[in-house]
């Protein structure tokens, strides 16, 4: 229901999650909350796995984009699901780490890591190193050299796609902050240095060709320029590329006007353009590596939010203010992004109003949807976002020195608080005064 | 220099901040790293209030509006600069406390401020509590009923004027999530519930028409909308409105394209404005408020980046990548916001790139800047931002599990930190593992 998963039903008229009475959770832990359904997570990773198996077979990797949702109970359970996880920092890798993930099964990515951070990889034993430009090259093999050791390395590659929901570019998106692009020699040359450094062993190639894509096909065209760039490593460099990251990107549905595919779906067409290029270039398989983030989290989670005011302006508008916003979900005022709501307490009655639901920040953009139907709510109902597993808790702020609100995560019924909410003593730890 | 404060100034190559050199910052205390000029915070402050002592007499206050940059050293510095603050939410207050603060000189905003939120304004003995809607209104007379307590609030009004930098908008504005509209008949029903309950003191009026305003004419027709409905409280309800707040908005030259007026032309200004609405109503002068936010801060503080990697991609732009970006400042990623960026090193060296400065996190609208001028920079200098003191380290948010970058403080060149460096362990405390 709602948003396609299963994690949410009705039950007496209330909005369940994972089994567990939202309202109850609400009662229990306060409010604003962020409520996760573990299984849902764990369903996701398993349809990632089992599609990997069987339109690939074993030599596959699922391997989590922690950007999405970066907390110590969530390498846990990758741990459990076989997974991998791509981390994009010092933070997300010392969160891994704390959580007693395996580093061997590391992708450690960014744009700009830092020596420190790099060196710290380095010292933890990081699996791979999904390297973005020379610098970072260098700088690894100068580590390396330093400490005697090696390290394992893609090569991150522009492949010229951009995609967009249902619609993607073929040409043009080597203007990216990201990578080496295939168009310029940059990729190439990257490879070259890599190679050419002692300290470093070349695994394979990397890209990601954006967010909430909805269309297989430029999954596809992507495998089939990622094929002929390995082909041409292969001429020109003499060796092979052992391992294809074609990074994340799977889109979730947030409201009824977005489809998207099921995880077979997805690599069943991945993999099928990738089989079809082997054969054309004459190439040994590599080990396939996807990293699916918001698809992993997004939909098994809600926001609970407590309406403070109701405020409606005549010929105007309907403001409906809870007490979050932009400091726990900052993706309307950045992106315009859309979601569903629903009065949890009475989820089962039609939505008979349309109102414009405001955060509690002190700016004007503050809102979390505009123009939203929903049920009849009043002060002091409870609110909730669907869809809100993703891109949400890991870009929270405390603007307005706001805290942070508590994360709560249900399995069968059962909940459990996975990270406490900030004190307002946690706001002012840093301060001197 | 730059941006049109004293704060700045080149000394022997380097950009120096409150006589302090920039580089020397940056390795004592790493990057990235925020750096306030204490003289040019204090200097803004004095200003405001000598023009409001100028141009209106004693009857006077400018209080500080903690959003843009709210930490407890500022609430020392504000105490000694006799002004009052504005707070938006418990965190702000709680800063303000624990600096010891003076609460009676506080001004509570905040369009949902939450039951608890209220009851510890009143424990705490808030001077003013900015009512926004019928709802707080009565919480708050609940509240002070079973405290036995009075509280002195002010009404949140809507005065239909929206005001962007050179333009604004007479009409319209009614649809907003703040306060309660001139034009609907809801600001007055907002002054006679507060009239009709016990436990309350109908102090004035607040308004807020925007922010980065750099025409004093908006300004000077709310004063007029103000008084005009002051006067009809008076006649209607037989009160007087001691009390007139106009909020804040006051532009700062982020760019050589801003073109903000001194404090002392703003007001000037609005109490000319003031002062012929009086005479025009007969009304008696009420006490002035002004909440200038940004223009105490932004302008007096630089945020200092280190340069990771220089990516030229032929016919298409150069990326410099710094070890910050959205986490620590999202006012691009959000606004589109416009920066001067200077190398520190090199601030005497003529502007011969044009570059796009990219930030760290794994997102592609991470930027800070697009095509902007800039001194040769190379991977391992440092790179500038500048008039970042407001909106940065208060929006800083934690995405990619980046920490929170130090924020330091200089006085006549004597530095000191005054915001730690979040640590990883930081990152994970509230993580239940």
């Amino acid at each position: 229901m709602y948003n396609g998963t299963e994690s949410l039903a009705i039950r007496a008229g209330h909005l369940t999650i994972g089994g567990a009475d939202i309202p109850a959770l609400a009662k229990k832990y306060g409010t604003p909350l962020i409520i996760y359904d573990e299984c849902g997570i764990r369903k996701a990773c398993g349809e990632y796995n089992a599609a990997l198996r069987k339109h690939y077979g074993e030599n596959a990797l699922a391997a989590y984009a922690g950007k999405a949702f970066s907390v110590g109970v969530m390498y846990r359970i990758l741990t459990e699901m076989d997974f991998g996880a791509d981390v994009v920092s010092g933070g997300e890798l010392y969160t891994a780490r704390r959580a007693g993930f395996d580093m061997g099964r590391i992708f450690y990515h960014g744009n700009n890591k830092t020596r420190a951070e790099l060196a710290e990889g380095l010292d933890y034993g990081v699996g791979r190193f999904v390297a973005d430009n020379f610098e970072e090259l260098k700088m690894l093999e100068e580590l390396c050299s330093a400490r005697s050791t090696r390290a394992s390395v893609l090569i991150r590659v522009t492949p010229g796609i951009e995609a967009h929901t249902h619609a993607y570019i073929r040409t043009g998106q080597i203007d990216s902050k990201f990578g080496m692009a295939i168009e310029t020699g940059a990729a190439l040359e990257g490879v070259k240095l890599a190679l050419s450094c002692p300290h470093l062993d070349y695994c394979g190639i990397h890209c990601h060709i954006g967010s909430q894509i909805f269309d297989t096909a430029p999954f596809a065209e992507t495998v089939k320029i990622m094929c002929g760039f390995i082909n041409t490593v292969r001429d020109i460099c003499g060796v092979e590329t052992r391992e294809l990251n074609v990074g994340g990107g799977f889109g979730v549905q947030y409201t009824d006007e977005d489809t998207p595919h099921t995880p077979d779906e997805y690599i069943r067409v991945i993999c099928q353009a990738l089989k079809a290029a082997l054969v054309q270039y004459d190439l040994p398989a590599p080990r396939l590596i996807l990293e699916p983030g918001r698809s992993i989290v997004a939909p098994y989670a809600v926001t609970v939010y407590t309406v403070g005011t109701v405020k409606s302006i005549p010929g105007c508008r309907t403001y409906v203010a809870v007490d979050g916003g932009m400091t726990d979900n900052p993706r309307y005022i950045l992106y315009g992004a859309k979601y569903t709501f629903v009065v949890p307490e009475r989820a089962d009655e039609p939505k008979t109003m349309t109102v414009t639901v405001a955060g509690r920040n002190c700016e004007s953009g503050d809102l979390l949807g505009e123009d939203v139907p929903l049920q009849q709510v009043h002060p002091g109902d409870l609110l909730c976002t669907l869809t809100t597993g993703a891109y949400c808790y890991s870009m929270a702020s405390n603007y307005n020195r706001v805290p942070k609100p508590a994360v709560v995560m249900v399995r069968e019924g059962e909940d459990r608080l996975i990270v406490r909410r900030e004190s307002l003593e946690d706001l002012v730890r840093n301060d001197i005064f």
